[in-house]
């Protein structure tokens, strides 16, 4: 393909994005395929000569986009919101034109090194972080990962490093991570390939530990642990690391309303590093996992290795950041760009209004279930997320006969029936044994409309499952 | 930003960056701005409101393309290529406008996960490997990982937990990763991230050990390490884990006239897993190293983390793959499109072209030097890549007077008055104490001409190196 082919199948590119966007609302937000339906389309080995990019072109508009679960619609409620945004677009598409492999040297580009650094400080300042975690301060710095499973990742293995060089007697064995039952399985993974002891329970002061993940708005129900008490443990304990996973609710930090709640005093106080994924809630285009960490030579110390291939000048002095000790891979994406592109497209005034337009969406579905007879919330409402389950309305003798697995039984019969349709997508969730439904606003095109619309399905679908659950599994009477 | 503005915006990044690659040939290769030059061009803290998306993209123009270093320029030879293309490009751009967070469960976007199983296989075919390494074998499998340190570091926990698992006695203190001193820092990075032991030696009988990272084309030197060897050593150690990092080199194999010199025959025959990075020699833009295994339970069994939240009717059913339990981290890009778009736009002939066109060049630069009175080989060229350093001409009394040190003191001046130009780029290594400089090549555009400049310019510093070595260092007089 010449620069002149790359022009026309550019701009068809931009053309059938364009229509994308313009159709999204009128799609099924579930994609129909079922298991396998790409074997068979498409030939097991690869062609002998090259192809016309238009035949490339028009068989992913035929064989790829209807596989393609959108993300982006306003009825997508499921996981987490993965706000996609032109601006994060474009600043993917002039980064990977350059495919410089930017940032593992300073030197590689030093264009990616140093805007990172920048923009770094300015999401920093966006989520009212606190100077010490700033590139500018010297000490602490921040650095964008691939997710928030990496970011915890080099975490771990930043405060295993650091807490052996302090004991360095340590056995490997006795070094343990400390997470709640709440925690997303990244604190899981992260001792599964690290090979470290993982506890699911709560600090207890005979440990002796190197690690605690604690969780500002938990994926699950958006739960936040309770940072002042966890400070209060702690403090005993200067060798203990604490990382704060705000994976999903980081982004509300934008707000300065939301920031009590989230405890950022705490962070700002005593966390070691803190990671938020912009590419969650802060309308960046996946990958863009922000972390910060208030004393960069703990991940430089456990992380650098100069093999004599990659040494410069400007290395050697020591005058530059080489963000490769900031991460476990060596190459990296020139990500800064497009968290650039955004913050500048939206400002600080343009990222707060989105992230209140959403959780004013999670309020508006929440007053409709506050006034229903057949849902309620498992867990309070937490920012743009809601989590609930069915519950029938009975007479107050058989209400109390009903147990839990009865009422899980009913849950899972709605879910079942939730997930068979296309226009609506929902998670499932459990807390503590209690089967439940997550709603999760993120989408920037939804509005009060999809909201009421959700809510109508869900109370329709509800009803049905009610209706199935009395006739065939509990064999309760229906009030009404 | 609305669609239509996204249009125009797009529009315009398409047509620069067909600018860029019409003007590429004239732009210096390094970047030449000076550590910090950024800060100070941009404000310290995001704007209060939006901006208007013509003033970001004119400061990408003016504030960003200044500092970077130009890895698709014809005369870039330095660190290793990443070719980009057109094909790549635009894979990626369709790719982020879906922003569907693809693939860490089937359901997420179902084309995803299907399409990356699918091109996996075409890759494998490309490369010539066995069919026990793709996923339609329903045994083996390909995954993208995004760089080759994710791989080799998903495949020693792979292997630590199958060691573990058949040896359930064994202490952590007691695995080791055997490599040579030639391998990547991958392997020594794996070692650090994951508190392991490491020996930078051949492998011996007496130690036990559970991985060895073998390497099919070193960074350094494009070295081969010797697999009949090693498969006849480890054929008694059924536990031993055989990783092959081939992340420049393995998309060599592409051309059937160099499967034999990179044992092709024995990756098959004895590999647990096989890494080559698409995004290095490959012609796919970063990220994309692909990661074959023998067996995916190996790399299931060892990361699979399912919470109820990510628990889907197809996962639980096991009728597809979630990738998300074949890599380290959870959120994953939609890279198999711009391999797809890639393989299909280039044809495995037109792949093949590119190759032997690299080592084709490479081959007239290694015809010049060995015609050289000044510079030697250090080690053999291999494939696209030479290794050489200067050596001066003298009475062969005083050439045999001459110091490693001495030599490698000529050879660092040299180094730095090629790294003080900006017209070209080469990296330095080191072998065994040898100062040396290599020149990789990768480009697309690198044509003849390239080659013969670059060989000018080489020698002209060369002979102005000796020339102040001469007079300063060794006070050794040249001859002619």
């Amino acid at each position: 393909m010449d620069v002149e082919q790359f022009r026309k199948a550019g701009y068809q590119a931009i053309d059938r994005i364009c229509d994308y966007y313009y159709s999204l609302q009128e799609k099924s937000v579930v994609s129909k395929v079922e298991p396998g339906y790409l074997r068979g389309q498409i030939p097991l080995t690869p062609p002998e000569e090259g192809e016309d990019f238009q035949v490339i072109a028009d068989d992913y508009q035929k064989l790829i986009a209807p596989g393609l679960t959108h993300w982006q619609h306003p009825s997508f409620f499921a996981y987490f919101p993965t706000s996609c945004t032109f601006e994060g677009i474009l600043g993917d598409l002039y980064a990977s034109s350059m495919a410089c492999n930017p940032g593992f040297n300073w030197s590689c580009s030093p264009a990616c090194t140093e805007l990172e650094a920048i923009v770094m400080d300015w999401a920093a300042d966006l989520l009212g972080l606190s100077d010490a975690f700033k590139n500018s301060s010297g000490v602490g710095g921040g650095v964008i990962q691939t997710t928030a499973s990496d970011s915890a990742l080099v975490t771990v293995v930043a405060a295993r490093s650091l807490y052996l060089s302090r004991h360095p007697d340590t056995k490997m064995e006795d070094l343990v991570i400390y997470v709640t039952t709440q925690t997303h399985s990244l604190g899981a993974k992260a001792a599964l390939v690290l090979g470290l002891r993982l506890r699911s329970i709560d600090v207890t002061q005979e440990d002796s530990y190197s690690l605690r993940v604690a969780t500002v708005g938990t994926t699950s129900t958006g739960a936040v642990d309770n940072l002042p008490e966890i400070r209060e443990v702690v403090k005993d304990y200067p060798s203990l690391w604490v990382h704060i996973d705000s994976a999903w609710a980081g982004s509300a930090l934008a707000c300065p309303e939301n920031r009590d709640k989230l405890y950022l005093n705490e962070i700002n106080a005593f966390a070691y590093s803190f990671c938020s994924n912009f590419h969650k809630w802060g309308l960046v285009n996946f990958d863009c996992s922000t972390l910060w960490v208030r004393d960069r030579k703990h991940l430089t110390d456990a992380l650098d290795i100069t093999p004599p291939f990659l040494r410069t000048k400007h290395g050697d002095a020591g005058t530059v950041i080489d963000y490769r000790n900031w991460h476990l891979g060596l190459g990296r994406r020139f990500r800064s760009l497009k968290l650039w592109f955004v913050l500048r497209g939206y400002g600080v005034s343009g990222f707060q209004s989105y992230i209140r337009q959403c959780i004013a969406m999670n309020g508006v579905f929440a007053k409709l279930v506050e006034k229903s007879d057949i849902l309620e919330f498992v867990t309070k409402p937490s920012l743009a997320l809601s989590v609930f389950r069915v519950v029938p309305k009975l007479e107050s003798e058989k209400q109390q006969a009903l147990s839990q697995e009865s009422l899980n039984e009913l849950n899972r019969l709605f879910y079942g029936r939730i997930s068979a349709r296309d226009d609506i997508m929902l998670t499932q969730t459990s807390l503590n044994g209690i089967f439940c439904v997550r709603l999760a606003v993120g989408a920037s095109r939804t509005t009060e409309k999809h909201m009421h619309d959700a809510y109508s399905v869900i109370e329709k679908e509800a009803k049905a499952a009610i209706e199935v659950w009395d006739q065939t599994v509990n064999g309760v009477a229906l009030i009404g």
